[in-house]
């Protein structure tokens, strides 16, 4: 059928083995029963006849279904593949092996179950359509690396039509941890966040999602960079996305290149994957605040940028300030099933980012904005903040 | 939003606490992880950097998706919900606990990992196109609990489409079970079953997947009955599954009640729902064999049943010979994710059948014409036959 398969995890190819095959043989999760299934008598408890019952009581009160199965704790994990990690489109089968690694990190550290689910479909009304019929097992859904700008309207039309959480990752996740890192950077150089001028390069799923945090949180003025430059509502090339970006952001009216708008900003965000030169860094204000994100190579390299920043973070583990989603998704995750959110607002998101934020808020420093991945920490506060944050606002189910 | 819940586990209610609603709470399953993620180290591997690189030797060989991610373990059990049990059409959230059963009786008996997805859609095209959107995912689809006549062009239009195993379990998990047992069952009585005229009580999914099993394994005769009684072409009434049926089965031209051919016949298989009167199974041939099947009750009480026949089965757990499909599907899909097969051929349901008859063939009586659900030897028999079956019939991937 195809060409002799090449198995990268044996020596066989003559190539070193590469650790990371070795340890994704066979995939990186399982399912485990919770109950036990030794006997006939619990067969007929966990299976037919008894589970008629439980069936039966939930038909005639549907809410049961989130106490009597693990919907409550269940989360799927869905993606089309079209814009995996920095790879791009790689389609539904590729991309397998980051779901995988999302569903055991969401285990690890939010104890929510999580479910990969690659799908065989890119169009915007097929992916709404599939979600919203694979909801009544879940009790949240994940988006996850979905291609901008179709991840804007596949969430927005989930959020309209589901009663459980629709959360794409790639977008909130990042501006969560981000504006938790920059509250605490602001902190560590004596600023408040609202005397900030940033620059965001890179226009996609993050970098819209995190100037629109940003202004949330009541950053002094945000302006944001795609490929052309500074996203300015003078441009007539501009997608509906960039339009609405446009009017919410820039308030200085910058246009011009990116290196034109750093002249004297306080804040640079990287998101996009590309690099930005040294001379244009040099121009910052002084003790600018540098979150160099792209992955696996910063925008800048952190030792340069530290030439000129008082406060440097980056994606990367083996630097200081780590900007890594797993601060905040399994938290988001734990607290809104906690109480059984219909959904994950703004202000759940900005308790999230608070949380994170006061995790490190006694032990700040330039190297220490945001705390660690594995921070036990972490996950219990984002959780107990989300929670709290659901009933305040009024989408908590309990 | 809703009226008081009232919750059945709890004392509360004034109700006896129900030791089923007890074992459902929280649900019966939960994910996890098969390798470490307790350091940098560890998340460097499973997730970035490391996972990219297997992300893109899957883009590179697709093949390798069964290699490196969990697909090649797991199922998808998907329902909408439209015939659950004997309880009917109660929707998916409230089917769900009866998919969890279904997914931790896969893992116990046959190792494979299951997903519970309850769908919320039940027009023919929309299942179709969600199922197909799904698969990426799994490596196999264990359709459940979906009515009649849809389940049929449902299965079909996935098996035409896909390049994994769709199984429709409500039909041939239980042709399977109930073709070993009658195998059994003749020898038992002395019988070849090319001696047997079988009538079926019950022409859903369940009845129309027998009659055409037992006609592949060589049936002396088969008449379906539905409530208006015989199937046959004379029939003005039927659907155009059943009129296939009438077709294929009823070589004596039977017409009338089910009483009416039950005269003399050698089998009665009911998976009804309904009951058959003594009267009508005492005109049935000397040393007959009744499998009263339908659940909780049987289509006639096996006691009296008992008087006329030689060998009696049901569905329940509480009397000897019982019908299980836990006999077959975890065997099955185990057998065919271990070969990655392609699809389920004919081939392998009868190697599968002929596996569990021959697990007890050298204890067999007329109260053991069927392993029990515990015999630990069932499953690897099932798994094996079915394995060496999908290569004979040149649809293993390996």
């Amino acid at each position: 059928m195809a060409a002799e398969i090449i198995h990268p995890h044996t020596a066989d190819t003559g190539d070193p083995i590469d650790p990371a095959f070795a340890l994704h043989r066979g995939g990186k999760m399982e399912v485990r029963a919770t109950v036990p299934v030794r006997d006939a008598d619990d067969l007929s408890l966990a299976y037919t006849p008894g589970v008629a019952r439980v069936c039966t009581a939930i038909a005639e009160q549907p809410e049961l279904v989130h106490d009597y199965t693990w919907k409550s704790s269940t989360v799927a994990v869905v993606t089309d593949g079209t814009a995996v990690l920095g790879l791009g489109d790689i389609g539904p089968e590729a991309s397998l092996p980051v779901m995988e690694g999302k569903a055991i990190l969401f285990k690890q550290f939010g104890g929510v179950d999580a479910v990969p689910l690659a799908l065989d479909c890119t169009d915007v009304d097929e992916l709404v359509e599939t979600v919203a019929r694979l909801a009544p097992s879940f009790g949240g859904i994940n988006l996850e690396d979905i291609s901008a700008p179709r991840c804007f309207e596949v969430e927005r039309r989930l959020q309209d039509r589901l009663d459980i959480p629709v959360f794409h990752d790639d977008q909130h996740g990042t501006a969560i941890v981000t504006l938790a890192a920059l509250w605490n950077a602001a902190r560590v150089t004596g600023r408040e966040i609202g005397e900030l001028r940033t620059v965001i390069s890179g226009a996609g799923a993050a970098g819209i999602a995190i100037a629109k945090i940003l202004l949330e949180a009541g950053i002094g003025d945000v302006a944001l960079c795609d490929r052309k430059g500074v996203v300015h509502e003078g441009r007539d090339d501009l997608t509906p996305v960039k339009r609405m970006v446009a009017e919410l952001t820039n308030k200085a009216g910058l246009t011009g290149s990116l290196a034109d708008a750093l002249k004297g900003a306080d804040v640079f965000v990287g998101v996009s994957g590309g690099t930005v030169p040294e001379e244009a860094v040099a121009r910052m204000a002084k003790d600018c605040l540098i979150f160099a994100m792209a992955n696996p190579t910063p925008e800048i390299h952190p030792d340069v940028a530290a030439r000129y920043a008082a406060v440097v973070a980056t994606g990367r583990s083996d630097f200081p300030n780590q900007i890594n989603n797993v601060l905040a998704f399994p938290g988001i995750f734990a607290g809104a099933l906690q109480v059984r959110a219909s959904r994950i607002t703004e202000g759940m998101k900005l308790a999230a980012a608070e949380a994170l934020a006061a995790v490190v808020a006694d032990e700040l420093s330039a190297d220490r904005v945001i705390p660690s991945p594995f921070d036990e920490r972490v996950a219990p506060a984002v959780t107990r903040a989300v929670a709290e944050a659901a009933r305040r606002e009024g989408v908590a189910r309990r």
